[in-house]
């Protein structure tokens, strides 16, 4: 199944490896370029807005885009007996033996700024097609403004709002009160979403009566609205705050006549570089099975015939239902939290502090992404997508093969080689080509060293790069001193990783690494 | 003056020439990178929104890009002095000898849809930053539909409103009355601009009281709110509206099945890329100083590293400003028109018809665009150019020729041959050095056998290669008989020129050739 990855990274590695650990700039292209270009480039042809192409298809950017047109599929079982495809058997969860929590953490924090599927309309999205980091600073200026510390108010300049608790860090409470009135200086945010799952119609902008006011307390006003879904993304986004407002305290010691306006808009251009080398050198670096990395290198989009206006697709609104990564427990530092008491409660964040919240996440072993592993709770989730992909009319699973590059599959044993997955497939289709794309994602073989499936993690890695390197702020004219400072373009040189977030802004460390990768993973694949 | 164009031209042609009228497609792809490789490509790392790079500045798009940062200018003589270099000396216009006033006509509603200072903000526009013809369609979905005919009114699908005057088909008109209250069906339009100026505070949404109500009676409801301006504009809209309409008959006969919405949807595919073709294989040949011409081949973009998100720059808002194109005095068919006379009265093309209006646009020269050249009556507006390039802090004449891969200008006579204009320049500011951007355009020597002089003709060669060829119906995967069907993509190759929609479009045609270049011209450089 990673015979295509691993040619590409070995024939690229070939070349010019620096001792099995980065690879080189020029390899890291090479290696860039040849995954980007096993699909067509951008502008797609074809949204969700009609079934041909139009002038509106092509400019409405609150409708998806497609990598395939429009298509119903062949066969579309009943979504009960679809759902068993996802369902764990009993038997306990399987757990991945190369990601953390951490993994999962991230990944559910970058694709709610980035992804962000219209919850009244399906076909429709609030995206602003841009890795932005909204999650951090609000979707438009409007909440941006709510979020930030206006130097009138306070002698510090560019920073965004945030409170002390227990000598930390955090940002500032939505209910500060503990009722169900927000704070109204956050009314131009978007309202916390109280549902881990998309919803239909949405969730009225309070939280439901259910909610105990010891959780209400300790929700954020924060720029995305699933921010609060979980402590483990309500820590990240707190570890990016602190970033914020260490960078620009450092900018206003360095630039002492710069405005709060100044101060906070080259923070932002600073940061949001910073997040894009997480998401290719640690996030990315960690879901391809080689035991060496690929540099996040802007100049590689510069020239690239991919370099083509962002577009998020229907197609990427689905893949990225990885809920079977959660574990059932969260093994907090000084509890066990089962996985469903885990949303919309920021309290074991605020009790332990961050270290102790990316310890856990990296100390955990994730679930393993594929069939047959999706606890009950979350069942009606994966159902949801299946209606989803069903409702946007994507194409089947073995046409998405194709367009990826990858030969369509002639058996169900070209897709897994669990037989009782096979044979599961089997009964609801019939023949491969019936396959629907959302269950033949999550059917297939995981990629021997990588935690995903292989059509899976072709699709992420096209669209990431693709779409994280052609980022303004990473443009041949932009991505230089005038825009960060010259400190501030050494600081993105000098990020890789969350742990170099984590150790700038976290007090009192621990010695659990902060990893998406488990410490005792060794690859099967070493060359 | 044009030795850069000319070396670029003859070094590409020189490879490759169909007898000496068209490039061949892979000449004219050298000659437009050559061309659009003169400078930065974007994103353009400034905005008029802020001095400094933001993630705000590059991705508010109603602020204009810039293509140099803002800088104050070395020396600001007072307006009414600078007014000296444009307004015209005793002796009557100076006329072109290379351009009909088509060339103005075209020229005007091409920028009208495309530039679009904000009235009350000149630092922000109201683009779409595409070439969509909103002239003809509005801008935005709202607009388009007030403008179409719904097929649920009226048994045609796809189709404009429009209405038929002695045999000929024109828009609605939008004072039906002849009173000063509109049909209410276009209150989504965007009010008509009833000043040929720019003014600021804006027109309010009705016409002044002045308005005659024979003159109101022919205002036509149109996408555009400077369609109306003169009789030519109102012209060249006539003409693609009928081609519209022509069009959508013929997809309604071939595709029986199809509703109104994708007729007019794929209508509309079609009329973009045939407008595109104009602009380049019409417009900007005519521009050009040589006597071949450049085709407008898509695929040229397709690997462009000039491929960039479009995104009009506050340089192109004041560079279009070409009022001295248009002669004192309009010969029409049946009169002699004044300038003064010729806004905002649609009684001449209603009385003639079409074909007599292209006839007189063709027949009569422009005015010769340059120093010196405007009439009384326009130089408020040159006065208010000016003004508006300070107020968006524009840099130097001097830094712009750089920025386009000029030499700098190290004396007066680098920038004219004509005496009494460089003793002017001399006199306002000194040195070449303090020159500002916009009394410096049309300052300079007009390149030979072009209408245009030398920095101006290379920022709109620029422009509109980059800009024009990166629509997103001329992408890649779009440009193809799926978008237009096989009929409409040969309509497209088979359109090269304003003459060819007359040729459809227009009934009883007479025996003056629509062109913009005069019939009798001949180049001075031929080789």
């Amino acid at each position: 199944m990673a015979d295509w990855l691993t040619r590409t990274l070995l024939s690229a590695a070939g070349a010019v490896i620096n001792g099995w650990s980065w690879l080189s700039g020029e390899a890291s292209a090479t290696v860039v370029n040849q995954i980007v270009g096993s699909t067509r480039n951008r502008p797609h042809p074809w949204s969700t807005l009609s079934d041909y192409t139009s002038w509106d298809s092509l400019t409405d950017r609150t409708f998806f885009a497609r990598h395939l047109p429009a298509a119903t599929a062949p066969r579309m079982p009943p979504v009960e007996q679809v759902q068993v495809m996802f369902r764990r058997p009993p038997g306990g969860q399987r757990t991945s033996s190369k990601s953390t929590c951490l993994f999962p953490a991230f990944a559910q924090y970058l694709t709610d700024g980035f992804i962000r599927t219209n919850p009244v309309d399906p076909r429709r999205t609030t995206t602003n097609h841009e890795i932005d980091l909204c999650t951090l600073y609000g979707r438009n200026r409007t909440q941006t403004l709510a979020l930030r510390l206006l130097s009138q108010d306070d002698g510090r300049r560019g920073r965004l709002k945030s409170q002390m608790i227990a000598d930390e860090e955090f940002p500032p409470f939505l209910y500060p009160n503990g009722d169900r009135i927000a704070d109204p200086q956050f009314d131009a945010l978007d309202p916390t979403l109280f549902s881990h799952a998309q919803t239909t119609p949405p969730q009225a902008p309070y939280p439901p009566a259910t909610m105990t006011p010891e959780k209400l307390a300790t929700i954020f006003a924060v720029g995305g609205d699933r921010v609060n879904s979980t402590p483990f993304s309500a820590m990240v986004n707190t570890l990016l705050m602190r970033e914020h407002n260490r960078i620009a305290r450092q900018l206003e010691i360095q630039n002492p006549g710069w405005d709060d306006e100044r101060l906070f808009q080259t923070t932002r251009n600073i940061m949001i570089p910073i997040f894009i080398k997480i998401v290719v050198e640690d996030y990315i670096n960690h879901i391809t099975p080689m035991p060496f990395s690929l540099h996040a290198d802007p100049a590689v989009a510069w020239t690239a015939n991919w370099n083509r206006p962002n577009w998020i697709a229907a197609e990427f609104s689905l893949l990225y239902r990885w809920h079977s990564l959660m574990p059932d427990t969260i093994i907090w530092t000084d509890a066990q939290i089962a996985l469903a008491d885990f949303t919309t409660d920021n309290r074991p964040l605020l009790r332990t502090g961050l270290d102790a919240a990316f310890s856990a996440a990296a100390r955990q072993p994730a679930g393993e992404l594929g069939a047959q592993n999706t606890g009950d709770s979350l069942l009606p989730v994966e159902i949801f997508a299946v209606s989803q992909a069903r409702l946007n009319r994507l194409d089947t699973y073995n046409h998405y093969r194709v367009q990826f590059g990858m030969p369509a599959a002639r058996s169900f044993a070209d897709i897994t080689h669990n037989p009782d997955v096979a044979n599961l497939l089997e009964s609801l289709y019939e023949t491969p080509d019936n396959v629907e794309f959302y269950p033949g994602l999550f059917a297939e073989d995981r990629v021997q060293d990588s935690p995903l499936p292989g059509l899976m993690m072709r699709m992420v890695a096209v669209d990431a790069f693709s779409q994280a390197l052609t980022n303004p702020l990473l443009s041949e004219h932009v991505f230089n001193a005038s825009t960060f400072t010259t400190w501030g373009l050494n600081l993105i040189g000098a990020t890789h990783s969350v742990a170099d977030l984590v150790a700038r802004n976290v007090p009192r460390r621990g010695e659990t690494p902060i990893v998406m990768t488990q410490p005792t993973w060794s690859y099967v694949n070493t060359p």
